[in-house]
């Protein structure tokens, strides 16, 4: 049984991973900490959980990590590096949710830093070095191994997973790939804000950081591993009035010699042995309503032999696979246990 | 483990039963009927369901009911009482989604057909007598020796929690509570039509078969049951645009010698033992969001000292504890299991 | 042409007015004041407008009011009483949104002003004497010669408008009249809040302030001043996920000797000369999105002879009827104009 | 005062052309045409108009042409080059929403038409020389002097809208351009179909017709026509859960010594006199809801010089500047009124 501690319970990072541990056959909750509500039990801030988990919500600092096997911080940019050294010196294993463990090495991690206006100095780069970047599908025997992983972003999960396999096959020009990303608004946080109060969103759709959004680094990074050689991307990530989804087209100049069918059996070959992700067969429809509440990736490829253009469509749930669901399932393989263990579940339709 | 069978197995009541089963650790699916899509795998027809499950629909009378312990007839009125002789011959229990097995008697189904607009004579009228009303909460011991349980209506399960405990105390007078309930569109079932298309519903709110809704009589038939004596009801049935969830106003005239502690005090009695229903505390707010995808009824109780009113408000999921959870639910009791297997946990938030 | 200055020009109900006055042959706008972005132009806060109007927003006091014959107080409590003096003295009429002048006199509003945690003591009791109760139907005359119309709560026009013909013409018991009220979630105005952000609320309903709005104070006093005697109401105020709309079911008792056609001729003949209140016919549905984005009140009443309930159901637009709408029509009333001016046309379908 | 008909009044391009006749200064309705609900006043199909309008639906050949000075029709491809000699014979002018007169000539309209399944034969083919392609800001000359104007799709407005003035000033690739685009789902029309009832579509969001969708047949074209030469164009026709509105991502290679300020000059210069289309400045947010219910296009530019990306965001109402709204726009340039007359207004916010 991994005894489980979540730093940020209160967001919906935390929320999302409190809803999996009480469900996963091999975990329980521990330990709650939030900087919020601390001292109430987590019930009547979350009500939906009442009956469920009555776990009260502690202040950061207020217990050790020493009760833990696994750590997730969920929580912004900077709480990750600050706690890791504790973390791992009372034993237990760390999975971060923001962007401090995402990028290779120091350099990276400064040009993401300055994007988000952070100090571009990472606290702990020998972490950097040892850390595995939390794709499971890419990096499964290093999560394996990991002590430390940086869950990805949402957007990188969506993008990354959408045209990986084309790349890593060469089928498509690495000059430029264009990620147009749409996501649900729950993607931006419990915390209110004026662009996410309902009567301003729930008819409104809007691009937002166009082609400087700091997910980009980390998937220039892992498609330019992908591919041995440097790949550059235009991201340009829309929010639309929708809760949870993330729906990418990616739009890749293919190379000569390839067509449908060899690309689309390149992401099926690609994809063999990864049960979260469903390589739609060409032509069948995909929907955010396939995925919604689990912790798949639905991904479908389409040529337009006019243009040359190599078309990938993904879906994932932004708090599942873009988040939570992604955490449960490093969770599962650090630890050795099925990769689908608590996760192999459809989400509710409608 | 309880072999399944599900007829009407592509609607929006038995993807719920799908959904459920394939996460119950003591059940499982042997068998999916419908009436469209014959022949096809289910995973194509719900793709959120591929890599779950890929039972191929079968026709209606294509196998008997013989492999399955329970089957589940998650289909409009007249499919219980079509099927049921065939069902308990083959020595499986059945449990009726629709009205055909929620009257006590021959006389009341005529009632209740008459307002639909279906033949008043029952097929089965015997059945009628044997048959457990399926509010798990109410006939527990009923439900746990049945062979056919007619699982209740949305509407109903809302209304008759919400005030139960209320009638049973005689804290309210029997000569009319009134009850305004508001439904998601889920609740009409998965086959379009003018008033749900999307666009004229994202914004829109109106009642229908206002006072005249056929899950009165099975309200006034269980009210009065626990009243023992006669009890009146005005239902107004109304829609709003989201997708799950029934929030039932009940409005009772409160007797003399009883105030609010009274009343809770009641409601928590009542309620003892019964896991899914959450009496809250007076004053703490309810809302649908703590019961979305959850098995559970939240319960609160107001009094209006001035006007001499006692209000009600119960928050259900339709399509769980509206209809595929309390089916299961019921399944569970019928079984000897423990009547939440399966059942106990949070809906996802947001 | 009426010279318009809007006083909380920023939020909801000033962007309404805005709106509105734009498209009025006889009015335009002199002069926008707001606590917030001032000195921006109201183009640049809301670019919907750009292009239709340039005016900076000025902060209160930056202006006197002698440049306009209308104020607008589009603001919470207590400014209406703050300034009223002023535009008066400066020849110009007031039309307040808040509560500050829907009283009778200082008695009924300190009871109010309790109800909302604010001084009872009214600054100008004299006024309240004064103004005129803004649901024009109700009190056109006493409009038409007022300086100052206290506008009335969404709420209240809702409910009042629902059921006042019955009450005027008794055909209802006065003892209690049951308002379940549904709101779009724009009647809590262009302040985000945790409840009211999207993901919390897409799918959400809620009952809030039960049987406890301060609502309730207004419809009172106008129904009692209709029925020529006290009546008593419940008030039930909920919030459905759409953005615009409310929707009322009123349960009254039906006096004997009344039936559905009495009562809706008593509804027909009270609305007759009343070009925005539209009475459905028996039987004939309604819905809110044949009144969102107009300035029309559609109201339907139905009878329950068994229980001797009268049920009357009112549709209105929160931000039109409810608000800025009532607003304007006050306005063409006090200077002499048709009433319908600017107002009479449809919101856009779907 | 222009003498207004309109076929297809029940749908949702009539109902908006009804709601925008009735408030027009200077034409009025005269007839309404349609298939469904012949006989019935159109008040009583659509009840937000009641009130306001009172005609009587009239069948198809029920009344001649002769009563209109323009006829709208606003009905699927097949039926204006059905009425359209008729219609100019009685003296009057056509407008037709369908793609039967988009096209240049009869070789071009076998493409469109072979891609939609029609006839690939035109009726008229020498009608087709000589009606214009009505996005009045490319074509205003030639809608002036027009007797049948070939109204644009609602895509097709986004998309030329968005980048003809980068296309026109060389600023760009004509090789391939891409146009990623969101509609709401009033783009599908008022018929309800499985994938756009309300519980399927609330949360989901898809890709259909990939690169296949007929608008590009004219977008190529009116590129094509501003570059004077081939653009070739990839577009990606997508749904997502709001009602009103089209965001269109379009990304073009920016050609070399072209840079931001550039580029936007070369927008606000082409615009220059449209007094619909806002420029928006560089970095300045853009969202639907500024245009949402109203007849502007929003557009805003980016530059990536990374990839040597040209980003064009535009903003429409599909059913106003998409559909209705250019309509009326052209009505009124084919009638000598002001191009803004009964259209240069906000929609409602929220």
């Amino acid at each position: 049984m991994v005894k489980v501690k979540i730093v940020g319970a209160g967001g919906y990072g935390g929320i999302g991973m409190i809803e999996l541990v009480l469900r996963h056959p091999e975990a329980r909750l521990v330990s709650l900490v939030d900087i919020a509500n601390v001292g109430e039990s987590i019930a009547d801030v979350h009500p939906h959980l009442r009956g469920l988990c009555d776990l009260t919500i502690r202040a950061p600092g207020e217990d050790d990590f020493g009760d833990a096997d696994v750590v997730f911080t969920a929580t912004p940019d900077g709480v990750g590096q600050k706690v890791a050294t504790d973390v791992l010196a009372a034993g237990a294993k760390l999975i971060d949710y923001s962007g401090d463990f995402r990028c290779a090495n120091a350099a990276d991690y400064a040009v993401y830093a300055a994007r988000i206006g952070r100090d571009t100095t990472h606290a702990l780069p020998d972490l950097l070095d040892e850390a595995a970047y939390g794709v499971t599908e890419l990096h499964r025997d290093a999560i394996a191994g990991a002590r430390v992983v940086g869950n990805p972003g949402c957007f990188a999960v969506s993008c990354i997973l959408g045209i990986a396999p084309a790349v890593k096959a060469g089928a498509v020009g690495r000059e430029r790939i264009i990620f147009d990303s749409k996501t649900g608004v729950s993607g931006a946080g419990i915390k209110p804000h004026a662009v996410f109060h309902f009567p301003e969103r729930y008819e409104n759709m809007n691009a937002y950081k166009v082609m400087a959004h700091q997910h980009q680094v980390e998937i220039e990074q892992e498609l330019s591993r992908q591919a041995g050689g440097e790949v550059r991307i235009a991201l340009v990530t829309q929010v639309v009035p929708l809760c949870r989804g993330i729906m990418t087209t990616a739009y890749a100049d293919l190379d000569a010699g390839w067509d449908l069918a060899k690309v689309h059996a390149a992401f099926a070959d690609f994809y063999a042995g990864c049960p979260f992700i469903r390589v739609m067969k060409p032509g069948a429809p995909s929907s955010n309503n396939n995925v919604r509440g689990s912790n798949f990736c639905d991904v479908s490829v389409h040529v337009d032999e006019r243009t040359g253009t190599l078309l990938a469509v993904s879906h994932i749930d932004n708090l599942m696979k873009g988040q939570a669901g992604s955490a449960l399932q490093n969770m599962n393989v650090m630890f050795g246990l099925d990769e689908t263990l608590g996760l192999l579940h459809a989400g509710h339709r409608p």
